[in-house]
């Protein structure tokens, strides 16, 4: 199984959308995580080869409510990607802009 | 149809997530829209009875790019939810927070 289909097996279970791309200099990931702040995300790398993007959205705190429509994901979330060996993984910087998490990793240098 | 089987039947073609909930005193609509700002989104009240959100996902910019994983939605986008007859759609309130359009239409008072 490649490394792209591996990722993406597992998709349905986890609520939460991705971009993965690559350029002459670094690898991005683009995380959809509208509505959750830095402190419920947690971003690691697993033995230096697996990026791993893991957090809980929000509970529902509200009371006395009736739901006409819900359709936002909620508890725990968690993607993984399997890092090319081209990457410095120690390098990686990550900021979050308008409920995305921007993830990017440099390449090593040929 | 019920009003929200109707609502809920077009959801597959859309790409964007709601929720709609009810208070003693106001309906809110939650639509998960990250990475999008306010100008790319459009929102308005049809017939006095229909709340309508519709955009435009940002095109892609980047050149010599290689795609690993492309989920997020792209294109145009549009939600439609049939409003009850308790609202003011006329005192809609509207803003922007972590990726999420919050809409809020308060209830008449009875």
């Amino acid at each position: 199984m490649s490394r792209v289909t591996k990722e993406l097996s597992s998709y349905r279970s986890c609520n939460i959308r991705a971009d993965w791309l690559e350029d002459d200099d670094s690898h991005s990931f683009i995380i959809d995580l509208p509505g959750i702040t830095g402190k419920d995300v947690k971003l690691e790398i697993i033995d230096g080869v697996t990026l791993e993007i893991s957090g809980q959205f929000p509970p529902e705190t509200h009371c006395n409510l009736k739901w006409h429509v819900k359709e936002r994901p909620t508890g725990a979330f968690r993607r993984t990607f399997l890092l090319p060996q081209n990457v410095l993984a120690s390098k990686l910087r990550a900021f979050e802009v308008d409920g995305m998490l921007v993830v990017k990793i440099p390449k090593k240098k040929s």
